[in-house]
């Protein structure tokens, strides 16, 4: 069995506890360097496999430094506080740049947690929205490579046809998995926040210069959920709050097709205009 | 001129480029241990208080690693990456506890950024609500000495007055600011960001040992609109999206009395059931 794209792109070979090798993918590249939700993935990938890890993710914060380049990197992960039944953790994502400094690229910040079940309530239920099979996958961006990647079914708030500044919302929603199938887990589920192109342009109508430099995940998914959704679509939608003067943030939530919120996420994003 | 007490409790020594000594204030404690949000004015204060800083918080995630005791604490902070017009910083507080140990107690990362004024607009309205003479102020919780600090109006979703199981929301919704009038800056507004008791006490009417484990808060507020704030109120309203085996999320966003959106911020608490 071949390895999955997604799977390569993460891969990372460890050259010491909580030190790894890793290397910017060509299939997940965007414009200028790799899909945020991939470095995420990642960098959450260097947590997974460090031989300490106590539990599953609960939350997650990547910020996007600097530029992020072809070739090789390095991450290291460190488990700075082990509770009985929590764990926190910072990683660095290094790379040496064009002129040879190197330097610190990408942080982050986790948190992982023995599971626990306790009573629970989704407080935001997915909207009433048609199922994917009633929604064609739309081949968008032919000339960006990451989001070949992804089986995009956009519900609503997709890209805008005309760049007229005649935007009204900033809400995208969306169906999505794995174009190549893969069965959902914390990795792919962290880099699928990161799936929404930048808010701004919707809610203008405008494309300008943009790139996201905080992305928090809150994972609500149990072992449970994450197997019964499998290589299932996951509903997604997007929407700013405030966008003003070169930053705007942005609020998601991702269901899987059982109506089940597996994920909540945050970032905020650079722009210019 | 007396020194308001949020200052006081901000308080940091330099012992070096970076590295500050301060300590658990008791205007600012909770039940176990200091207010969250005071430890997150903190932990920014000292990226604030850095020379080496470039602009203003657009971006602060502060992590509760382990329980913050009374006492001395050191709080050392870093300018990892600095481009033309962006900063990050990692943050780490460190305290020694009752069996001599020193370890990281608190972790945070912060983005800084040159001011700058773009085209904008709020995406989020601030709800129709009644202004803060019309609400009147409501002692809460006694016994808990941070709550003291503020001047909370409570418009909706206030705490339970009776413990019976039979929540059915879990949106707050209120007036607050400084009880000893202080105008607001990214330190208070920070704080405030944690002024919110944990959403699974309303939502399912019963109180449960909680605790924030991770909160984020993006920084929407220019200058002039802090300047414009000054002394007056906020409009504070959060809500849960998923209350789930032992943690649930928290999304929350700020308006001033003008109803610009300052401040937008989430959090992931721990809860026991």
């Amino acid at each position: 069995m071949s390895t999955h794209v997604f799977d390569q792109a993460l891969a990372l070979t460890a050259q010491a506890e909580g030190d790894y090798l890793g290397a910017s993918h060509p299939a997940y590249w965007n414009m200028v360097g790799p899909y945020g939700g991939i470095t995420a993935a990642t960098l959450l990938n260097a947590v997974m496999q460090h031989p300490k890890r106590l539990g599953v993710p609960v939350a997650l914060t990547v910020n996007y430094a600097s530029a992020l380049g072809a070739g090789p990197f390095r991450v290291v992960a460190k488990p700075v506080r082990t509770n009985r039944s929590t764990q926190h953790w910072t990683v660095e994502l290094w790379q040496t740049d064009a002129q040879g400094d190197d330097g610190v690229v990408t942080t982050a910040t986790a948190l992982t947690a023995l599971p626990r079940t306790t009573w629970g309530v989704d407080e935001v239920a997915m909207p009433a929205v048609p199922p994917p099979s009633a929604v064609p996958p739309v081949p968008l961006f032919k000339g960006v490579e990451w989001i070949q990647r992804y089986e995009v079914r956009p519900v609503s708030g997709g890209i805008p046809r005309v760049w007229d500044g005649g935007g009204t919302t900033s809400l995208s929603q969306l169906w999505v998995r794995d174009a190549e199938p893969r069965p959902l887990d914390h990795l792919s589920l962290a880099a699928l926040c990161d799936v929404f192109y930048p808010r701004v342009w919707l809610r203008r109508a405008t494309q300008v210069p943009a790139g996201t430099v905080s992305m928090t995940v809150y994972f609500h998914a149990s072992a449970e959920q994450l197997d019964a959704t499998g290589t299932g679509c996951l509903f997604a939608q997007a929407q700013a709050q405030a966008i003003r003067n070169g930053f705007f943030d942005q609020s998601a939530q991702l269901w899987n097709e059982a109506g089940q919120l597996l994920a909540t996420s945050h970032q905020v994003v650079y722009y210019k205009a």
